[in-house]
């Protein structure tokens, strides 16, 4: 039997108890998630608004918040079934020929772009340099369109904020679409994108939202129009609506969740790396690459564990793992469990 | 100001208290669709089942309810974002370069083909029948792609099921896929299609969840894994998943909608036709379409009731206008508001 999924999070397939191969915030959802959720059981019998309007103007503000100038309006936002309808919606209403992917990187950029035929180059990252972007991104050929992870999943490494500028600089250049999926950005201390690039993000990470799908892309009007085009009606539920409407509002939620990813991720990455044959990864964001002995994945499972494995990732290969944070004492136990594997 | 909406439903464009625009079940959801969602609230932070693996096969179970042999598998379905989101995927799977839509019929078709550019043939449906489909049908040229809404999307009309049995001959005949939409079959007391046909489903109008968003196409599994490959994981939320499941049980609930629905639709068309200057067109299920005093849609909204104008439907025009059924009071409140604007 092939244990290993394509993604994380396939409880539904294992008989795991603790869920480490998710990515998604520590803390869950909100409590003012929890109170609208409830509150939207009428909602269930009435069509979404297909154009999600409250939520794309409370998202502009949202994206607006740290700028004096606005830089976002709801025109710039189309909202979809999470960031992987997202990414498919952006390719099959670009229809590229060529592709600039980097490896390792999250996996739905190639299937969107295999399923309508386009060819694909990588970028591969150096294991050496613990998977961090460099300078020589930008002496790859021109493709029609390039997509970025900041920070990358599974490495969790964001790029740097001037190079990303300059591969923008680059894109427009040569007449390139640069899209920087930033899904998981907002639980990082980072810097983000707005112009010059076409940005996913999703509340399935920030917001712990992965059951009720949410993602959304900032653009140009001209290219939030050809995704509208391809677009069915009624793409977000009601529920989901109105509970990301409570979500996006909840920055105290978001900042403190943030704080909490800074310090526990520097936790987390001591302690893997003080266990024998581990080495961990630097990450800036809630989930950790690590290489352990091959075998770990199906060690853990045996113990209630999933962890992600990420042999299967373009770029890496057997003994490399990802797990996301949890709270302390389930990352202890985690700890505890691969300390003993590595250990046997 | 276009006060006219694409589809019925637009009640965050207007302020309207009672929507008959839509034609979702009039019962509502059931309790223990309620009852599921309320429980539920744990599941908004984690992932779907990507593959609906649970679902699939309560789907199949009831579609092979009646049957002796089974006519449907797993492996036969595909559930994704609402039967809207099916249509787009099926095409996108498909890619025909030419299609055979009628007319009237539910607009998404169109749009979904438009987005890939395919050719558009239609066929006309004669309103001096009711818009029943007739024989003519099997004289149109050959389609890559054949769309029936059955019963049909303005006119609430079921084809006979010899006809449609004959269409799919000539369909498999000349090789030309043929897709009926059945999403308000099960409200219907009609014959539905299984084999020889890929077919559209939805809990959106049979068991009133156009807020969760759940459609779902049964197909050979040659069509299905085409269909796999152009959708992104993760395309139906778990709350969803959770409230369709506990849904698709119910069939008493199905039943007994499904008999109110029969002896509510004969009031309303008899009711609709005393009233001077309406004229109402038979239905086999829960809408109605109607030809009355233009301005009426504007004259209702006045008075707080939303009802569909379907001048914008190819084949039909000015004056024509569709209803969904609620329960006795609201219809009653419709038909006296309709009576007034008549005879003012």
């Amino acid at each position: 039997m092939n244990l290993i999924y394509d993604h994380g999070g396939d409880i539904y397939g294992t008989s795991a108890e603790l869920d480490f191969s998710v990515n998604t915030n520590p803390f869950g959802i909100s409590e003012a998630v929890k109170n609208v959720y409830f509150d939207s059981v009428r909602l269930i019998e009435k069509y979404p608004d297909s154009d999600c309007r409250i939520l794309c103007k409370k998202i502009a503000d949202y994206e607006n918040r740290d700028t004096k100038s606005i830089c976002v309006t709801p025109e710039n936002i189309f909202c979809g079934n999470g960031a992987a309808d997202i990414i498919y919606k952006i390719i099959y209403a670009l229809r590229p020929k060529t592709a600039l992917l980097t490896a390792p990187t999250f996996s739905e950029y190639e299937n969107a772009l295999r399923s309508i035929g386009c060819g694909i180059h990588r970028h591969y990252l150096k294991e050496e340099n613990g998977f961090v972007m460099d300078g020589s991104y930008l002496e790859e050929k021109h493709a029609d369109i390039a997509f970025i992870c900041n920070p990358n999943n599974p490495t969790g490494r964001a790029a740097d904020s001037r190079l990303l500028q300059r591969i923008a600089e680059k894109c427009r250049a040569e007449g390139a679409i640069l899209v920087i999926d930033e899904c998981f950005a907002d639980l990082a201390d980072i810097e983000t994108m707005r112009n010059d690039a076409v940005v996913i993000k999703a509340f399935t990470k920030t917001f712990a939202m992965a059951g009720l799908r949410l993602g959304y892309v900032i653009g140009d009007t001209k290219i939030i129009e050809k995704i509208k085009r391809v677009s069915p009606p009624w793409g977000v539920g009601s529920v989901t609506l109105k509970c990301a409407e409570a979500a996006i509002g909840d920055t105290e939620y978001i900042e403190a969740s943030r704080a909490f990813i800074k310090s526990e991720m520097r936790f987390m990455y001591e302690a893997l790396n003080r266990i024998s044959g581990v080495k961990a990864f630097k990450s800036d964001v809630n989930f950790i690459l690590f290489k352990a002995n091959p075998g770990l994945y199906e060690g853990l499972l045996e113990r209630g564990i999933l962890i992600r494995d990420c042999s299967n990732f373009e770029g890496l290969g057997e003994g490399f793992f990802r797990v996301g944070l949890k709270l302390r004492k389930e990352n202890i136990r985690l700890l505890e469990e691969i300390e003993k594997w590595q250990c046997r």
